[in-house]
């Protein structure tokens, strides 16, 4: 998973077992810092809140499910306002960048912390870089005012571009260096890979002891990032996957041996899928990247499909896009993100089952395949992601201007917290199909957990224990064919 | 706030100041108790899943934003399935009660309680009582099955019928006596009130001796019930709302000196209000119980739309249903559930604006009142809301089939937990107007806070240390001519 | 209804009794008009469509329901470019101003006369007339621009605002004067009372012997435009009542004796009210303004209700907000556009209602009453009247610049035309209750005619035939009580 | 295209040129036929209604853009109940059958025939013919009743199912037959393909002298079906449509060089293309199969999207599913109803613009495509649409009480009309490229006909004069290499 990480955990502890994962900050590397009273004393807004600012102290445990005997462990730092920020208001330069694919949010996202900037800390020089990494150096910069962001959070999409593909960190820093003498705070929005370069961001800029914050905000609509509850947009997704659901269920139910089947987000996580299924109880199968099956013979795909048509006359398959991928030829590529490019499963596992149908003729199918991807992307963030997104983007504010560098905000057991870059991007996160929340779903689709004989190994108890969630392979991997 | 308990909070010491606050168990009243092994251990959906049962030491922290030295304080016991169970599924008779106004996903609630019951324990003896409490003696009852209810959870509203009003504890545990044999599960869907009848309803059940389990699950679109994250269908309504008050946003942008007011519901608690204004950024002025303000003369809600009015030309007002009670002329009524029956405050302050505007000549102004409440209330729950009314529905049924009872399920920092009813009874769920989200609001819309010279003791932060969640009053009250 | 034209209708004839009924043109009283040849003729997109240009002489009946004998009747201009324009590109300026209350699509027709002027006829000069008609004397205009118009049809209400209430039609047409040297087409997008007012502002300017060319677009969401098919925005807000009649059925049906009751727009005409209950089939009741009806006694509304609430424990009324006046305590004002005052119909029906059944301890009852109107005006168009209002106004500009003036564009039998003045104003459309239409709904409803023993009158069929559209009065009416 | 009938056209003349295309009656094959009073006369909802009744002589014109001097043409009768009525309500059975493709307001349709034979006629055996036209024979009825098909509206789908493909014209009528006795009345609801088979059942059925009446319902979610002014479902088509163009807007206008391409329905026709492109005003370029155009060179689509990214950075691209049928590589293959089988144009036009610009370094693109077609296809009907559903169905209904057969019914100038099979199945609607409808939308995108030197002969009027609506044929599709 590319680059480590040069420096330390920073790391707190505290009374039975408490340790707190604590984020850089401008005093790990820069001596005799000047601060200054944080302008949200003065903000009438704030007049009436006394205890406004965020204790020095406070933070967050990241398990909560304890005993009465368990040690606390690891905790993050609470986000919020601090009584002393490290910048003075026109001093600063911000720069906002959004990388990889879209994602409900975005533009409130953005919205958010250009209104922060103005209205709380009185930072005016806001500039979007065009395209996502690259636009640091190749491109020119749009000016982000209050007024330009007044109503972007009731569109799709991302008003200053967003891109995949490689960059240069050298001339991305250096660029940041020119524009913004040696002030500067930079907000970087993007997935796991897009953090993975804003920890390298991070590390050339300590190197060059620049003082200039880099705080990310975790974007993915699959939700695998880890330590974070659910990464902002993932409720919108979910929600508008049950217009896909419910017209693949009505196509099912009008055609003879209808099968209506949609494929979802989820490279690598099954999340939305899972979600989506959840909250429809119209489908019958779905099918994740965690979970392997296979097609043919005995409690394999087939089967089932076989066995639902014959009671129900009708069924809606969900599929996640990064499923199945062991069983499909393959193709090494990557995409310009350095994401291994993935075939279309579901159209693949479509015609496969469209083929598999057509030899029997007793039981002509009729298969729909609804692919809602760009559909659901593209959409402006729903009320509930609307208000996360806005204290994820003041929680990264908040941050930056508190002298906090190398972090990304994010929600923890429904707190806002400061996550160390590190513990972002050491994995990501995956639907544990041992756990009770894929138990629920295949309690709800009652489809098998295509774990049978080919998948010996899965049965030991033992393994299921040691099930790696980093890279999520199982022994039955292996196995396929 | 009426009848307090009868019975101890049970609670269980632990290690560096933990407390777990149990719930009451049939073990506490009943001796001899047959327990059984759990029907789930058989179920294929969970074969895979071997740490399905949940630990009897899980537990839950009430309390997240701590220091390194701070005591650990209130736990919740984690809800889930438990290894045995102490009823035999052919006797279980359960019953399902859902009383009080319209929520999102009353529906989906019952769905589940139903589908959990059958698919996973195996009863299929499930009554729905019509039409609240009284049902229980004043009714028939309706077979609640699994194909009954297949669909529901895509309707608003509750196909078993709600009231509000009074009701006889006596007739309901006689009713559940005489129809139950003495094997029976209870749920409760309801708000505060209802949850206080069925606290009374289980102590009576533990007064006569019954294997009944009474199992609550709370219900309120204002999201005033204490200790939980939010209450279901919340979401669905803040993201509903947010039709009503772009209405209001078109309509006072199309007029000149346009007010667009929306009344949102919040009789003693503005979450709906506070969230929905936060997620649409279009509103200038948030009304809520909790935040006391004024009409006439300087710092009142009148000059601050004069000034709004002459800036922008239109303003957007959001009024929750319980703000300014203190300004309205009094009326001592109360509606059947014994709720204060509030007068249309909305309907009043547009009044008064018009009033106050008519008499200036030199600012005529435009108007435009949204009452969009049941509109609101009526709709089916959005896919968030819908899986959350699950988690909700089989932690209830879980929690009962395993002896517990005089419970809740809920939400405590993102974890499904029992919550004993003393808790959620105690008292209600607050706007905490000296808290960071407030603030936020206010600087979101930039209103005043309306806490000038005709309230004085607000400006003192003693007083504010110790303004009362529970009765909701500040000392300001108290100065309103 | 006000002022008559002093004008003569300008009437056509041809074979077997057919009648063109002609506007207006620059060519009845201006002389030595020189024309240009039309800058379509240049424009690609047109370059293939050689017979782009209407024919001069086409024409569309009124009444299409025919037999083999009947004389062919009047007839109406077809509206589209013609060969000839009687304006210089650069000399054009072009106003436009939208009057009375919202209704989905203004923006819609605001932006396409806008880029109609400016794609097809080169005419870059266009002004928004603030907020009604007054803004021509007493208001800044606003330039509208291509540009500026390019997204406002995505957003409800009217970018240039709109007001109701009288004005000064000298000093309109001394600032059109003033400001447009000596061309100049005006569009003016308003109801009957403002197309009354463009008519008086047209007769003016004939005097004063101006080439200035005005031009309506009929605009009322209730429908109630005389010949043509329906007005822009009416299957807009059809769609969107359907769910407040959902919330009211949803509300009705969980509870005991459940009464949703919706008020809809529909001051002088129910078209809305029927329209939306056809859609919806959950509509038990529904009263418009032209079928009168009342409360108490046998036949009367409240047996009605009782007799709906035994059968099926519930029910939905809808209620247009002109239904019933003649029942309500008279009160004799009328708005800043000259329309009577209503009062609330629908809250004043529900008092009663809940009145009446309180009396009566046997049939207590629960009543929900839903008031989307502004919920309704304020949406953007949907996709069928974003294409009716794009047509209407390209019809508009073709006409204007063509030199038609004192005219609207309307749909007539499914093709756009040209209507004088005249025929638009001279009565208001009204729900024939006499007609399938209504009969279809009261099929639909079930509900009894409400003609019963106290509308003796209307049970005589040679009444009915009489029975006045532009009055709307049946005998009847003097009969109540 | 198929059978003709071997009936000639019932035409009756009038005056000044007036043609009535008449339909087929049961008087026209048998003698002695006794009438009934139509039971409408005893119903409530039409006691105040004296007109009720359609005049046996009211028709309606084809043609209503008119000359003075033109003569009257061709009409159609106008739908609606007749004084008499051919069948007594308890001999009749009634069936219904839906066949192809998905259309929002099958639903609806199914609804209100069941509802108005039912509560209109008092006719309660209607069966629903399950999977399409073989289930006359190959499978079991489903009991259509008016409490069963109660909501059904609000669902997308046909709840009697639906197939393509070839059926037995002599068993279908044998089971109709030997179901209904001898008197019976079949409801096809179906596209030119279905009907042109209800067509040749219909002659079977005259033939062997039945007292059967067949009518049509046109259903094509494509709008191609001839003389009708719409097909229902195209409104909410439009509609939907819309959020696949935004979402392609979005993604498109978030990415350097972004082109989001959405398909459309379309086999044969652009007009939901067409629609929801003037309806969106977001789609700069509109591909249909009417109008053909050429990919590479001078002209071309590749140089058209060139210019757009240049200008604009992104753009959108509409292309209905039969567009550019002849680029692509053959295939001669049909689908179950005979249907030739169409590649996915929208893939391949994808596949090819990837393609192109991957070769031009300079201009990297990012194309997102979007196909939402049976998301579109299985929504419920709008309001708009469910009225026009509910009228299609109760004329179909009045028509075949009185005696009517061979006939589908259609809104023919806005009025409904019962139209002879022949006229609907001669041909197939398109969208008439050298006509203003299609002119306004080039106008409107900008894109440019596409009609350059590779197609000389479109430049020559006279040939665009011959331009063949019924195959569509144009000189240049010859010329494609």
């Amino acid at each position: 998973m590319g680059s480590q990480s040069n420096f330390q955990m920073k790391e707190v502890p505290g009374e039975f077992g408490y340790v707190l994962q604590d984020v850089p900050h401008f005093s790990d590397y820069i001596s005799d810092l000047q601060t200054y009273p944080n302008p949200l004393r003065s903000n009438p807004a704030y007049s009436v809140v006394k205890q406004y600012f965020v204790d020095m102290d406070d933070s967050v445990p990241e398990k909560i499910v304890v005993h009465k005997d368990t040690p606390r462990g690891v905790h993050f730092r609470r986000a919020g306002p601090r009584q002393q920020v490290y910048f003075e208001s026109d001093d600063v330069l911000a720069c906002i960048v959004t990388c990889g694919g879209l994602c409900p949010g975005l533009n409130t996202v953005i919205r958010e912390i250009v209104h922060s900037l103005d209205y709380m800390y009185g930072v005016s020089k806001v500039l979007g870089i065009d395209g996502g990494y690259r636009g640091f150096y190749s491109k020119n910069t749009i000016n982000l005012t209050p007024k330009l962001c007044n109503d972007i959070h009731k569109r799709g999409g991302t008003i200053i571009g967003s891109s995949r593909g490689g960059h240069d960190t050298t001339k991305i820093v250096d660029s940041i260096q020119d524009r913004g003498i040696n002030q500067a705070c930079v907000y970087i929005i993007g997935g796991d890979g897009t953090l993975r370069g804003a920890n390298v961001i991070y590390e050339e800029i300590r190197k060059r002891g620049l003082k200039v914050a880099v705080a990310g905000i975790p974007k993915t609509i699959d939700n695998d990032i880890p330590v974070i509850d659910r990464s902002f947009g993932f409720d919108t997704a979910v929600e508008e996957a049950q217009r896909a659901i419910n017209a693949a269920h009505v196509e099912a139910d009008s055609a003879e041996n209808g099968i209506g089947m949609v494929k979802l987000m989820g490279r690598y996580s099954g999340f939305i899928a899972m979600h989506a299924t959840l909250a429809s109880r119209d489908v019958d199968c779905c099918l994740i990247p965690e979970s392997p099956f296979y097609l043919e013979g005995k409690g394999g795909l087939f089967e089932y499909i076989e066995k639902k048509l014959k009671e129900n006359g009708h069924m809606v398959i969900v599929v996640a896009e990064g499923a199945g991928q062991e069983l499909l030829p393959t193709k090494n590529e990557e995409d310009a993100s350095g994401n291994k490019l993935l075939q279309d499963v579901g159209l693949w596992i479509a015609q496969r089952i469209k083929d598999h149908f057509a030899k029997q003729t007793k039981m002509p199918i009729t298969l729909k395949y609804i692919d809602p991807t760009y559909m659901i992307r593209a959409i402006p963030s729903n009320a509930s992601d609307n208000v996360y997104c806005t204290l994820l983007a003041q929680s990264a504010v908040h941050g930056a201007m508190a002298g906090y560098t190398g972090f990304t905000s994010g929600l923890v057991n429904g707190r806002h917290t400061y996550i160390p870059f590190n513990r972002i991007i050491e994995k990501q996160n995956k639907v544990v199909i041992t756990d009770r929340m894929w138990a629920r779903l295949l309690s709800s689709t009652n489809q098998p957990s295509f774990l049978g004989p080919k998948c010996p190994s899965l049965m030991n108890a033992g393994q299921l224990g040691t099930y790696d969630k980093v890279t999520g392979l199982l022994g039955c991997l292996s196995l396929k064919p």
